[in-house]
């Protein structure tokens, strides 16, 4: 149970600013005549609470995302050897994550930079899923590597950059695995849910959302992480949202705070960078957890979720029944 | 006592990013000759935890801000009648808030817009705290208006649009009443750090620092909220920091959870707007709270304080003692 | 004569987005009743050329800003001993400078950064303007400081921090001198505008623009340079509008191509950085050119202007006439 | 000959800024210790003017980019019927192009809109290219599309969504056709030469760089036109740079101003969208310009490049010899 039991759920859906005005409305405004403007369904027909008010919960390899409870995914940003990723999934069991994460492929700003072990990392982390009975989310970059990795993963990561890659969209939509569509690091809300829509009008209907900070001028941080797009966008949508803390800033000491209040602004889940030698990662050693630090993390989310539980025991939460509803919804993803 | 209680303290300061490297090392990269880097303070020297690790307690018209617990300021964006913030007053001090909040001179883009109503405000402000026991704060735009908001306010907010009005800072820094310095639209956590310096070296050492979202591309929010940035700003001084979900998000339905998740990133208080009939607010209704949405979200806030004591009490938080310990050190502020 | 020219002006004024919809509009959309949208002028009415289709000219100082003639404005960031602002004074005047510009107040991000000499540069402005036959433009801060600043200066500049301090703007729409308004580094066109209008409803027409980079996700550049909307704001504007490529820029070998660039695309003016020795500037030496580039620059500039009037000449201009009248148009400014 | 040639070409390459410090500097930073910072070449080794000071001319279909004179590129957004391509192509070429642009593949926000009619479009565009004798550009989206949009275009365009798409990156190292690789809206301009270096270090030396503006707060333009960008992009290397005034800026009302300013500032060429009927145009028809417009447009770029020619023939312009020299460089790109 999560500490979300919290807040009860608004009934109204948002609706997003256009921005560009229909070509009849502004048409009319020049010439000064009426105009009939007609309610519509927003742009992401699929992906809307409108169409859809009940929420989805995906199904990762028997790990239920959307379904009420935090869903933690950790592991490095790469696999870099067999001994890492099984010793990774070990600790991170221990500490009290759900799934596994690691990169085998890896989109480089440069060429040459480490680009990922391909193959064999899919087979290391294939065996530390089934070692640690933690299921596997890894990224796919390209269509062709989708089958491969569909072998191998539970859940079939989009990266920020290829957020809008269609080609790539367009396979996974039937693809037999779900997918955590990242949002673009320039992406508007609505990009974001239009591209979650080419998945979901192609076919595959298990999709989950992942915020990972944007692009903005404040280079202090990594990135500027959108804690109340991930608000806004829980409104918008009957998908499961998550949180990526260590890309979103860049920093490990900002990762178990932005954790914290992903959490409180009702973050379906957390992927976390955790590295058993943060200081020789081959990439983004700068933001990934020791193990040590993870379980410290860790302690604390559930501790919260048990208070969270305590307050809904005594009766403080409004929201009780709606969590005990949602966890009793059958699946409505695709078989 | 505050949910912070949860998080230990990091003692270790992180560093900004040099927006421009120095010119010795940068002169020296193109000569290819050796250079000595020296450990340096940060330019915002006053503000450092490094020169200063001890935290700052803002005194607030006997409201001390960054002492542990939840500061929840509330009211209307403007004062628009006697009778409006009167009721406004009493509605949010039965909720719970702990200051009041409430504009008589408005900052506006437009000069054709509702500008406040300048010292008539003041003094109903003044009058709405004296009947409420509600400290004051309010925005003072102009050097000229120093002395006549500090008679009436108990904290002085300074816009985010003059944040870097330094005649503004320069007579404010020999103000008698603590400032709370909004953070600009597109400032970087450096030139924010660097305005509070001119505050703290001009002779104020009472600031209060308030994230209120930066300006991004993202247009579905009014402003893009920054609560990692709040975090790494928490790191980096000890000043206590505190969040303006209102104007961050600019809709209604997002500043509870958007409060939240201050809260739970370690925010020293909120600055929310409640106006008692928001569809009629002569400015930004729309992300005005109405009083029963304002009692709603503090009680789900003032829960989870008292859950968070519970743990504590509980032994399951790790950080007691320095909650503890905070809430009784003296005042470091100015006397 | 300009290049300019050579460009014929559209008769059509364009339109903003507006960031938020009417309210009546989205409440109409919501409830699928017809809506009379009606035609309405821009929000910046005095500063709009739908209601003021004929440009201003601003005189500063004699010489005539927005009259068809490319306005060169050259000194250094601050004005730093009376021999360097004399110095540059008759250096840029021999390349062939309008204007002399250099700083006396300061507005510095750090409070230990040099402030500037206050009244004594001025002094020496005003010395230097005397002996070299060019009117000074230089910063004003402060509403106290405007009476001072208008003995010395001939144009009033409000920096890019201070473009929404209305206390300020309110002071300076009645002084007897014009005004430079930069733009926000996050300031949209719009708000740029209605800055302005504050401006000009106050009762100072005589308002010239000044386009100085804004603040973006690259870091390669001080700031981005927003060329196409100089453009645009020429189309909605009858206001003159100039670039400033130093600070846009931030790097000595960008100011001549952005120079270039900021006449061919329509500026009335530049605004340029010119140290006698930047490599010892007190402020800004990366981004000034020192005499020699800045005689190089102009003997560029000058020639195009040049080429242009014998494009016209040779009849392969299409815009001449209009060139011929507006440099005929007689004063339009405040009396 | 262009008007380029009057712009002497500095010798000296600038530093982009690192955005982040190496580690060893940061660490001998804390520890006061010197440390040896030794030049090192950009991290874009090929793409770099350091390494390859001669510049590089792509040649597509016989016409050479980066040769000295203004490439222009043009035609509609998307190739909507046979009619359409080739009474475009008759337009554009009489007007003056050098080669036609058109969508075959189109990426889109939504997967509701016009996604491009494919093979049949790119028969057409070969077919309107025999006809008129003007190569084509066009873009690609997918790896598995190459071999098939190689045989009929000459220019294979990769679009701002896929700057990173690597898979896709790639595949056109291995291509027999040059590259248009479009700058990613988010995208830093270290991050656009690194993307080059994916095509240039995989063995495809043919490619052009195009500006197409970047996403930022303002929402005046449907994007922020980086001229300056350009400028530095044509300093830091040897490839080509174009710019795409229509994406750029998103009204037809602007192309030509900043069509005429990226000329000024030093691109190779422009890729501007002509339709013979914008406003019944498919996609993108508020940025096209309609054949007249295009027309009037070329002729003022083209009496330009005449002025510039006559002020070199004149003696006036500085750099004539180098243009000479340019012109007379034999192809450096891959055979």
């Amino acid at each position: 149970m999560s500490s979300r039991a919290l807040r009860p759920e608004s009934t109204e859906v948002p609706r997003l600013p256009e921005r560009r005005p229909a070509r009849r409305v502004a048409q009319a405004a020049r010439a000064a005549t009426p105009v009939v403007v007609v309610k519509q369904a927003p742009p992401f027909r699929m992906a809307s609470r409108e169409t859809h008010p009940e929420r989805t919960i995906v199904n990762a390899g028997g790990v239920e995302i959307g379904a009420g409870g935090l869903v933690v995914m950790a592991g490095p940003c790469s696999v870099e050897s067999r001994q890492q990723i099984r010793e990774t999934a070990r600790r991170v069991k221990a500490a009290g994550a759900d799934m596994l994460r690691g990169g085998a492929y890896k989109p480089r700003t440069s060429p040459y930079d480490f680009q990922g072990l391909g193959q064999k990392a899919l087979e290391w982390l294939a065996e530390a899923s089934r070692e640690s009975g933690l299921p596997v989310v890894t990224e796919v970059l390209s269509p062709e590597d989708v089958d491969l990795v569909s072998e191998h993963a539970d859940l079939l990561q989009v990266g920020a950059r290829n957020m809008q890659n269609y080609a790539l969209l367009r396979r996974l939509a039937t693809a037999t695995k779900p997918v955590l569509l990242k949002r673009g690091p320039s992406a508007t809300i609505q990009e974001w849910l239009l591209a979650a829509e080419y998945l979901l009008s192609g076919g595959n209907r298990q999709v989950v959302l992942c915020e990972r900070g944007i692009r903005t001028f404040e280079t202090a941080t990594r990135n500027t992480l959108d804690l109340a797009g991930v608000a806004l966008v829980k409104q918008l949508t009957h998908l499961p949202v998550i949180v990526d803390p260590s890309h979103a800033t860049g920093k490990r000491g900002l990762v178990a705070p932005a954790s914290r209040a992903a959490v409180a602004i009702g973050a379906d889940g957390l992927l976390i960078e955790v590295h058993p030698c943060p200081g020789r990662a081959l990439s983004d050693g700068e933001q990934s957890l020791d193990p040590v630090e993870f379980a410290e993390l860790m302690g604390t989310l559930r501790a919260r979720e048990t208070a969270a539980g305590a307050q809904i025991a005594a009766g403080m939460g409004s929201a009780s029944t709606s969590v005990v509803t949602r966890s009793r919804m059958s699946h409505n993803g695709r078989q």
